[in-house]
């Protein structure tokens, strides 16, 4: 379980961690920059919710070669990314699928740490939106400087909030077998946002 | 003294909170960006509270259902508030009241728990006005997308101050009668609030 | 050695102080605006490294007259400096000076109280960086309204990464002196910062 747990969140930290290095690299940010923004999307999320849920060392004090994973990628991208390169449709549908998979898996392990920390299930739904939400707010505030996030949300913390309902109502039904929810949780919100993306869905009331 | 602190603190949310879903319908925001601007206004204040002066868990972990309670809310908005609703005069006028009530009431409680939890006098005081005035803060952040606390803050931190002033000056004086300070201390900020409002009254220097 | 940490503290909190209230005054704010301001730029960092490293009391609530200090200050401002005050080339060198002194004694000193809470090297490095810039990022982002730091940098953040890099070196080889690694890491941070804004020196990748 523990194993399981830690795969995704070292996913779900490269995948975020990717996405924050492309949105700098497109800004023009220096490597200091780049380094920033990656490390605020794929920490934003987690650092929140131990913070939230006094859960301390926070998890990439804990597992502390987390960030010189990511600046290992942020190096890495200066000889991979130009700065200010064009963006291509391919581009941006990776982007947009490394997004929905960090969405994903953020918001599971948040509802799943949440709730072994004791939290109140619809308080923990909340905290797994928070993990999966606020790394990626956290990035287009600083890259885009407009908080899209409150106007034209795509379902974004939609997408995070069924994947997190859909862990914690499954995780009652299969006490033991925690691959179960899991897999369901992440590929519920990845899949709804993929196609709210695809479809350009929004909320209409 | 616990149930009469409870009190002012749901009186304290559901004002908030309604200030929050208010901007935010006139702002043409989703039932989840409603949602979201409810629940940073009326656990805003009091979160950045608790994690400062170490007190866990949360208020709104520690009483479960109040993240509930802004999510009904939220949902009846939807069916009151048009998007985009015109905004009346006397709409407007409930808005500035609910706010300074709400400023009012988490600007006492939050200077008694952090007496409460030991803090030095002044820096009560302090936690106090951080309680009363983050949220709506927050709110305005991502409704206005201008900070203008910072700029025209029409004695928005200054009632907030005085209120949590007159709290820790009249709990010394009434020791076991926490009415007196709480009831003052609220109706300080609140009328202090209201005239600052009316008469758009802002500080010279 | 507590001593010297606590001078060092005092130090880089009035440096920090005067920056923001500087900034404030500029920027026609009221007392109250540039008491926030100034309290922001001096707890902002410290705050923010005690909450994630799970340092309680905060250092402002544990000394308790830190914040009194800065009302002092705030207060005396009112009369030396006028509001919008015409900036004058020497207003801005002492402006630059003070913030890259404090810039290098915060991110010593959050280095250097994240490695004795038994904070990994790097990460330790990172929390010096997180301690020595964000009260500034803070004073930028609410008195410009631009977060510059992510876009022209002038290796604000890359000053206080080798300050504190310095430190973590030189506390490994020098163990029982902590003046040697303390001094090393301010000054090196300190001229690095002083010699990138005379020159206007910019990462270029």
């Amino acid at each position: 379980m523990d194993a399981l747990l830690k795969t995704i969140e070292i996913l779900g930290i490269f995948a975020f961690a990717i996405t924050g290095i492309i949105e700098a690299r497109r800004k023009q940010m220096d490597i200091i920059g780049t380094y920033s923004v990656a490390m605020v999307t794929a920490f934003g999320g987690g650092t929140l919710r131990d913070v939230l849920i006094n859960h301390y060392p926070l998890f990439w004090m804990q597992n502390y070669n987390y960030p010189i994973m990511i600046l290992a990628l942020a190096v890495l991208s200066i000889f991979v990314l130009r700065k200010s390169i064009s963006f291509s449709k391919p581009v941006l549908m990776i982007l947009g699928l490394l997004d929905a998979l960090g969405l994903g898996l953020f918001s599971a392990l948040g509802t799943s740490y949440a709730l072994s920390a004791g939290v109140y299930w619809f308080n923990a739904v909340l905290i797994g939106v928070i993990t999966g939400v606020f790394g990626g707010v956290m990035r287009d505030v600083i890259c885009n400087e407009v908080p899209v996030f409150f106007r034209q949300s795509q379902l974004y913390a939609t997408c995070s909030f069924i994947g997190s309902l859909v862990f914690v109502l499954l995780v009652n039904f299969f006490p033991g077998e925690p691959l179960i929810p899991l897999f369901s949780s992440i590929s519920a919100a990845f899949v709804l946002r993929v196609i709210s993306i695809k479809y350009n869905i929004q909320l209409k009331f």
